[in-house]
């Protein structure tokens, strides 16, 4: 394993230390692993999201007007214990309310749960939404219910651009919802990844082969196959999306995400391809976005992101950010 | 080698058609491998930078408001030739002036000097500047001189902003030589690529061994050592850029550039340790920029960049712009 790496203990503190001064628009509460926006509006509601780290730029680097107030990271793969969410919460103290936007692994949802419980004994006005945009896998490794992945980063932004408009907790929650029904996700891998923690790859995958559906930490997919060409695995993928939730005839945004070691020139092969065939489909690209917005460490691989647009969640998308890590 | 691509003969066509369909900023010359700000001011200076594909987003995913005019892209890690750049050039037909930035390697060189002969012929007027900010080696594969790599992506942005803001072409072309004269970049590489048109790796490198000082298209450095931690390599890379420029009591910028598959996890560790050792040798970082800007395909692996600025170059490097891939 070659990672650049210090002390595999460390590795989310001085993730976390890197992020504090290079990006002075965040800082950090108290010693949590939570970071959270300079400029947030105590009366505004409060957006927080979370989980494992790996998945950068997912969470931390969402932080920032128009999309999170806070983001909490737990170690690698490994859900945040509810009293760093907990922190978050008190420390944003929100006089609008607070909605926790969790991913739905087992861990995460129990974990976030709590500290909404713990906050909500606490006098916070707390919500949650779950996002599983997944189609892949109904159950999972470390899931009951589809898996939460890159569709999560719309429910930040969307949410996110509500909340800045400060609207309430209600109407916050009722978009973040909206989204999340209306957002499917598939996702394939090229190769394997090193856990930086056990210096173990997550699993093995030989020269030609391709793993269809895996997850952000590798858990397994539906079907293992030889590598093919963009166009038919991207046909394949939107197949699989499309059959799962119908988006004809409507407008759509559409996400080309890299999983982290994918070269943006494939990125874009991918997304001349995707546009192409939902063409054929009958399904309207409204916009598109293209980059790394939840990777799984170094894996080589993409996922497809549709989601289905009205007019409000149109405007709410395309409002300004100042998120950096939003393409 | 697997990758997500269909012909290896059409790859930067796709590429292109990905960018042109997910991009509405940016259009196209033509048939020519030249994309353009749709915003672009004839009476302002057109800045047009190129090169072989490969290192996304440089340079297509610089063009936009506050950086570059247009992009001329190549095969993959091979040179434009002289008549996109031409096509670039007239394209635009700028009212003040054209300034071409130049990576220093051999093919780039001449086809981009050829292109602004061509032009110049044809009563156009065209500067050029050549960035060769690599201290790694003196003379390399590709190169008489020192390469050009990621510190090119402070001339976009710092020319960029100059250009934006209506200065002459002789104005331009003194802020990039300023960056040019004051910036250096050392990289290093964990893993090899696969170069897509061949199917061949661009070399070998065993399980535990890193590259010192390797080019963007995988030429050679100048050693091979075990890894070690990140902070004792940041060090060996910073007192490198440090002995051939005193940055010694200045205020810099500093880019930890991702080299395409590299997680921002480590990126951020990098980060973390560069700072560090920054401070306790006395150079000051006024900015810094983390996120991938000039890659070499999949590669894993990091270049770090130091640019001793001046107060025009900090108002410059800070004013905003409207490329995404900028962060």
């Amino acid at each position: 394993m070659k990672k650049l790496i210090n002390d595999k203990n460390n590795i989310i503190e001085e993730m976390i230390q890197g992020i504090l001064k290079t990006n002075k628009s965040v800082k950090r509460v108290d010693n949590f692993n939570v970071i959270y926006d300079t400029k947030y509006d105590k009366n505004k509601v409060a957006l927080i999201s979370g989980g494992g780290s790996g998945h950068e730029p997912a969470h931390m680097g969402f932080v920032g007007q128009g999309m999170l107030s806070a983001a909490v990271a737990g170690e690698v793969f490994t859900s945040p214990t509810p009293d760093q969410v907990e922190a978050a919460i008190n420390h944003l103290n929100s006089n609008a309310g607070t909605l926790l936007i969790i991913k739905n692994y087992t861990g995460d949802k129990l974990n976030f749960e709590i500290a909404a419980q713990l906050a909500s004994a606490n006098n916070k006005q707390v919500e949650t939404v779950l996002v599983d945009d997944d189609v892949a896998v109904e159950n999972s490794t470390w899931t009951i219910g589809r898996r939460g992945i890159a569709g999560t980063i719309y429910v930040h932004k969307i949410a996110g651009a509500m909340a800045q408009k400060g609207a309430s907790l209600s109407e916050v929650k009722r978009v973040a919802e909206k989204v999340i029904e209306n957002v499917r996700t598939f996702g394939i891998s090229l190769n394997s990844i090193y856990i930086p923690t056990t210096g173990k790859k997550s699993f093995e995958l030989d020269e030609n082969t391709i793993e269809f559906g895996l997850g952000i930490h590798g858990e397994p997919g539906i079907k293992r196959e030889a590598i093919k060409s963009s166009k038919l695995i991207v046909q394949e993928m939107l197949d699989l999306i499309l059959k799962d939730y119908n988006y004809q005839n409507s407008e759509v945004a559409l996400m080309i995400n890299g999983l982290g070691g994918t070269p943006e020139m494939e990125l874009f092969i991918v997304a001349n391809d995707a546009h192409n065939y939902l063409k054929e489909k009958n399904v309207n690209v409204y916009t598109s976005n293209v980059g790394n917005f939840m990777t799984s460490l170094e894996m080589q691989g993409i996922s497809i992101s549709l989601l289905k647009l009205d007019d409000e969640l149109k405007e709410l998308l395309m409002e300004p950010t100042e998120v950096k890590s939003w393409k």
